[in-house]
């Protein structure tokens, strides 16, 4: 090895990390939840869904006959494959909101669209209107942005339209974040009135709507709703993603972009990793095509319906006397909140002790904690595994009581 | 369809974009690169590695071995597949610099470990230094992290440390990043001497060094240099990539970091992708494993010295009298400049009527450009191509002349 240089009496130590950084704090109940992951525990905290439900043989049908061409594995555009985009417009189309290749980008994961959005939208300091409570790793994403963060309220299970046009009002934010379908972490959905009315406030005073819609497809029961980029086409950036309804080790997501920022966030992409996986995204497109995705997204739907109802079926008897929890159509989540006086956290550390697990709502708020809120999530066990995990968490919340 | 809502009278347009992204710009030569794409040109503009040298067959049987499992298509940690990190460690430590996997996160190539450094360790108008010219991507990803970008010359073909010296005196820069070996664009490498300096600088001025290493494992002829970690451990944080080694489709790199900013980053990375796609990260690991990834290298290495030798030969009859270029020891680009006087995107401009290009120096440098500079690929054809591509770039030389 060669000799060390000559080295200064006194070395300096290097700065430290960024203040923005340095507001994305990792979450306190992350150590408690690291007690979720031994075996013996039947976690409900998890946002997972089912591997059993991954359409496994189809997606290595799809890599091996896409990995027939060197180009796959090739650099390839920014805005990602186009037979891709094509097969995401269509659905869109479908759907009744006309959509064009062209006005999507394809990102690695609905998360790095989040990322994406901030940086092509926001300064530091810029305010933003969440619903309260909101997506845990949208507030990181937002906070690593340096984004002033306001809470919209919710008005019982609907958001306060009324406190949203007013807080628009107050603080001119850059967009309001929403995941209109079956929230993360609510499960709540916004209604057709309370779509038009969000819609229609992002247009009287001149905010933009990002709409994040993961949970879109996975729905059980109820009629479905139509995007609020019916009601605000020029005003709504949407977010959509592979990851619950094909898998989510692909990292595929998108974003449907308004024409006025698509160059924008075309360069933050190409600054932020170049462009998604060529692989993944050709196996994506080319199961797709190949037409295994629906009967496969239906096995989910089913499976996901049946254990949500097991878990609606077994909550009373696992929360103690006074509890309260919706209902919701999709999604992975329930949302639950203790009788008065209660605390979800100190019932966590009891129910660890009964090797179960759920999430506390608190870390979900912008502003001021729900501490009896906590969410639970149907999707990562089958319904007799949820039985017993609830079974143990009604002994749990004797003890605690 | 549903009804419409009540629209108010007048409807606001939505918010621009943020300041820092209006920063960050496409390259003017953007327009005219986009010529080279037609089918007739012999293009060495571009940085791409050349598909016939990837090892298809070896890494179609690690994606199909690796979709065995319903695990390689569900999310994962944040810091990356195990193994992987295991392999990558393995490389460093063999080659004299100790590294264990928890020093490494695996990033959606190295461009996205560009970014997780800058939103960790950047606030808004901070300063960095970088060599001058520099790599394109990196300055749009520090203009997007709003930094204030000052360029550290060169002294001929070596960087002038003692500006260094002078720039972080006067500046305190939070980093100054640098791609030692082999530099893009200019294919420059630091030799011993400088990496000695450079690190003493950093110690002695408290300033972090970015050190960008993805042509490191490209050389074909002399010795090979250690990383400027072996002079600074605790100022250095390296980035590595497979996109020149395996194929750059996979979108794999990875940060090898120090201890103070290993939280930070991963916090960053969590909110910037979540992680990378576990399948291309476990069909990695396994196509390392399964040692058919040094043959694979050394058959690309093999073929990239021919390519760069046929290049060399061929550049005094392609280039006006009086132009000069170095003989880079690896890598994939050799820079040029021209005689006084002459402008490389007027002959750009010649070139294309010659269906041949390459890249004018300009939009690389931060700070005032050096428009006679030009950048030459000498990657992507084999040597008979080459060699008629330069022949055209000669009669482009006369007649631009």
């Amino acid at each position: 090895m060669t000799s060390l240089p000559r080295f200064p009496d006194t070395a300096i130590t290097p700065p430290g990390r960024s203040r923005r950084a340095a507001a994305a704090k990792t979450s306190p109940v992350r150590d408690l939840l690291a007690l979720t992951q031994r075996p013996e525990v039947i976690s409900f905290a998890g946002g997972l869904p089912a591997p059993e439900l991954f359409d496994l043989d189809g997606l290595r049908a799809a890599f091996e006959e896409v990995l027939r061409s060197p180009l796959v594995l090739q650099y390839s555009t920014s805005e990602g494959n186009h037979e891709l985009r094509e097969a995401v417009a269509r659905r869109y189309t479908e759907d009744d909101l006309a959509t064009e290749p062209a006005d999507l980008i394809i990102t690695t994961g609905s998360q790095q669209g989040l990322g994406l959005l901030a940086t092509s939208l926001l300064d530091p300091g810029d305010p933003i209107l969440v619903e309260e409570p909101c997506y845990l790793a949208a507030l990181q994403t937002f906070a690593l942005a340096g984004a002033r963060v306001i809470g919209v309220p919710y008005d019982g299970d609907e958001l306060d339209t009324d406190a949203l046009d007013r807080l628009a009002a107050e603080h001119a934010p850059k967009f309001f974040y929403t995941v209109p379908t079956f929230q993360n972490p609510t499960g709540r959905t916004h209604g057709l009135d309370a779509r038009r009315r969000i819609a229609e406030t992002a247009i009287r005073r001149g905010f933009r709507i990002v709409e994040d819609e993961p949970y879109r497809e996975l729905r059980y029961s109820g009629e479905a709703l139509p995007s609020l980029s019916t009601f605000a086409p020029e005003h709504v950036l949407s977010l959509g993603s592979f990851s619950k309804v094909i898998a989510p080790g692909l990292r595929i997501g998108w974003i449907r972009l308004t024409a006025d920022i698509r160059q924008t966030v075309t360069i933050a992409k190409q600054a932020g990793d170049l462009h998604t996986s060529t692989v993944d995204q050709a196996a994506a497109a080319h199961y797709l095509e190949s037409g295994r995705g629906e009967p496969a997204l239906e096995r989910i739907r089913q499976e996901y319906g049946r254990r949500r109802d097991a878990m609606l079926d077994a909550l009373p008897a696992a929360l103690p006397a006074g509890s309260r929890w919706n209902r919701p159509d999709g999604g992975m989540f329930i949302w639950a909140r203790l009788p008065g006086g209660a605390d979800a956290t100190d019932l966590l550390t009891t129910a660890l002790a009964h090797d179960v697990a759920f999430v506390p709502g608190a870390p979900f708020f912008a502003g001021t904690p729900d501490r009896r809120a906590l969410r639970l999530s149907f999707t990562t066990y089958a319904p007799d595994r949820i039985r017993d995990g609830l079974s143990r968490l009604g002994t749990a919340s004797r003890a605690a009581g």
